[in-house]
């Protein structure tokens, strides 16, 4: 199984893509952090990393997408902008017809540390043990990426699948 | 100048579309209320409101798009689900190549009642009697995003076309 995992942000954006199955180890593919200027306007923002998510999944083609849920009590100044780049995240997915499943940062930091409270450097060690790479991710906002892609493989994507699946069958194409 | 005015939402989405130009009557287009299940995930949603403003946007043709801008201290329970579905919006307008800005609920309500304090239902009293209808919208949810199109119509949407073209220009094509 291919996941590509999202770790929303509207300045850095960390897209991480392993490949994998449950209990077995997973292999790196890939690894990006899609930038956008803080000095743009945001229309102009989203379409970028829009078009940067909906490349890299084409490109990588993956059986799943994974993106971090985000929480109101981050921090607030970031927080509406964390959202909005979640939402583009999401929407990439489903419109290359994706199942699409979110994860929060304590359930991604238990699936590769075993805590749900690890720190940063914790889950970057993890994910650089994990994948067998010669040395940490740099940028370090891929890991977490990486790591989210990691809890997927691990969780089985399979479930979301079908969920997806009864999804569209029950709502159809209506607006 | 026809604009199009998106109040987010996950659950409710509002679009309005008005005619006009700045310190004259502004004429009603269409308006619309978007729905997403509660029940449904959040792929599914997403898509959904992506696929409607979409829609709405190609049909219309307006020569921008306006969208109420999110804050954290909105109701925590919805306030990612906005923030979302304001990301959404704003990528539907900048994917369509239309300038898109984003305007307070203060500044919107200031332009329509000359308070940045009033209540929705003078914001539908105003609408109602600013676009001359026999009746208010309905449903309800609608007038607030006919409020956004009307503000911008009367605060001259191309100081905004400018600096998105500027933008651009500064910008490139660069990922």
């Amino acid at each position: 199984m291919r996941v590509l995992g999202v770790d929303p942000g509207l300045t850095r954006c960390g897209v991480g893509v392993v490949e994998g199955a449950p209990g077995r180890p997973c292999t790196l593919i890939a690894y990006y952090v899609v930038y956008t200027d803080h000095g743009d306007e945001l229309p102009a923002r989203l379409l970028h990393l829009d078009r940067s998510l909906t490349e890299l999944v084409a490109e990588h083609r993956p059986d799943s997408v994974a993106v971090e849920r985000v929480f109101s009590q981050h921090n607030v100044s970031t927080v509406m902008g964390t959202a909005q780049a979640s939402g583009i995240a999401v929407l990439a997915g489903a419109r290359a017809g994706l199942p699409v499943q979110t994860y929060t940062p304590s359930e991604v930091k238990a699936a590769v540390t075993g805590s749900g409270k690890a720190d940063k450097a914790q889950i970057t060690a993890m994910v650089t043990r994990l994948l067998r790479l010669p040395e940490p991710p740099r940028p370090a906002d891929a890991a977490d990426a990486l790591a989210l892609a990691i809890c997927h493989v691990w969780r089985g994507g399979s479930r979301s699948k079908l969920a997806v699946a009864a999804d569209r069958a029950r709502r159809g194409g209506a607006r």
